[in-house]
């Protein structure tokens, strides 16, 4: 892979985020560019529609997570990898950016470690429940490489691949953690449901303008419930240093081009 | 891309098709193969789930399709390009085999035109309904070498793109003979719920274990309904001359070696 910088763009799962600005400013990038996004939105209306809402377990040191059985993987493959993943990419197509969509199974591109298993409490008991979770490890750069230097722009999704090949869950935060790292990233763009990092969640013009890196230990320790789990991945994304996060609004007319000059809030 | 030959095994989307045979056989291959599949079973079952029958239309020429509005195209991302791929890409990869799952969307990888619409008759008028459906033209053969000079088997499935990148739904049969004449095949796997073509559609025992190329034409002219469009298609696929294809059974415990060994039916 040539030395150009990759810019991750990370796009959040929300029925309100404007996908298809998104690709329109993709058109108007130079810079090389990988995509990874959710689909929690299409998931929970596809659990809907079919009466299988997702299972919630509640683990002894008090996270909350998606427990992934076999159907949840199902559900998983057919909103994320499916349905999601293949609308960016045609958003992308109809507009001449040559995306190409993958999940972290397609050549392995993104590997990782299954779950040990989630620790909860039921009826008095501790009891050790298996699912198909885990943390990505690595990724496969040369395949990533392959289709940048050719000019494709991978778009990345859920499942990812375990030690032997299957499909796990994995949090899309750590997914990009490690593809930052692995790719030499020096700058994240996080299109989120909100204008930013709000200083108080029920004000929307509270928007944090910047958080220096080494303050992000003091926000953690403030912060409760998924706000606090979305600082800690901030904490480990930016870990080894260099890194710039903007975190920006999805559902505006110019997402990615508003984030890229600096809305949001921006972690450097 | 090299000019070793290529093998396309097209799997059928039945639900008794052993998908984990398959991969295994592929894992022995030292052949380049790209894989083609399609999923019906999965988009019937996930139609159900969700209460949205695919709507069927006659055309006025007699031939019967799916309707694709734009929530069929939904539900062919998920069942198809989502649920079946992932899950083909994913015994692949457990066995070793370098699986990369793409839609015809990805990297444009199946390029095609959109119908100009269907001719149906309705309330005493003929009426002309439009789509998402089309012919695909095209490969990107670029792609495709690409991910085949690397060590990648290429696992496609529907939607392809339209001439302006916009998702439609094709037969599958149609993207198996654009490809093979874009790869220069010489050898082309169907795998079906049936010991291969047979003589008698009740009687199993009747398969056809050879029709040559000059004969297709006849049989053709015998056929009816399903059975006589898949003939069309396999004259389609022959036309060029110089392709051997292999109609087998796709539900035994080693289906694609069975099919190289000369099971089913082979038209030559």
């Amino acid at each position: 892979m040539s030395g150009e910088p990759v810019i991750i763009v990370k796009i959040g799962g929300g029925a309100a985020i404007n996908l298809a600005g998104v690709a329109d400013d993709l058109l108007g990038l130079t810079e090389r560019v990988v995509v990874v996004h959710g689909a929690n939105a299409a998931r929970d209306r596809l659990a809907a529609a079919i009466g299988r809402p997702p299972r919630v377990v509640t683990s002894v040191s008090g996270y909350t997570s998606v427990f992934s059985d076999d159907e949840a993987i199902d559900a998983l493959m057919m909103a994320y990898a499916g349905l999601r993943n293949k609308r960016i990419v045609e958003l992308c197509q109809v507009r001449g950016v040559n995306a190409v969509g993958l999940s972290g199974l397609d050549g392995r591109a993104v590997q990782g470690r299954r779950n040990a298993g989630i620790r909860v409490r039921e009826g008095g008991k501790t009891l050790l429940l298996h699912d198909n979770s885990g943390k990505p490890t690595g990724v496969n750069t040369a395949l990533l490489g392959l289709l940048l230097d050719n000019g494709y722009l991978p778009v990345l999704t859920v499942p990812i691949a375990d030690e032997g090949g299957r499909a796990v869950n994995s949090e899309n935060d750590d997914v990009v953690a490690v593809l930052a790292r692995a790719l030499e990233c020096t700058r994240v763009v996080q299109l989120i449901e909100a204008p930013g990092l709000l200083a108080d969640p029920a004000d929307p013009e509270s928007v944090v303008a910047r958080i220096p890196h080494d303050r992000l230990a003091e926000w953690e320790g403030r912060a409760e419930g998924r706000f606090k789990r979305k600082i800690a991945g901030l904490r480990k994304l930016c870990a080894g240093g260099g890194l710039e996060v903007v975190i920006a609004d999805g559902r505006g007319p110019h997402p990615l081009a508003g984030a890229l000059a600096g809305k949001g809030t921006v972690i450097s």
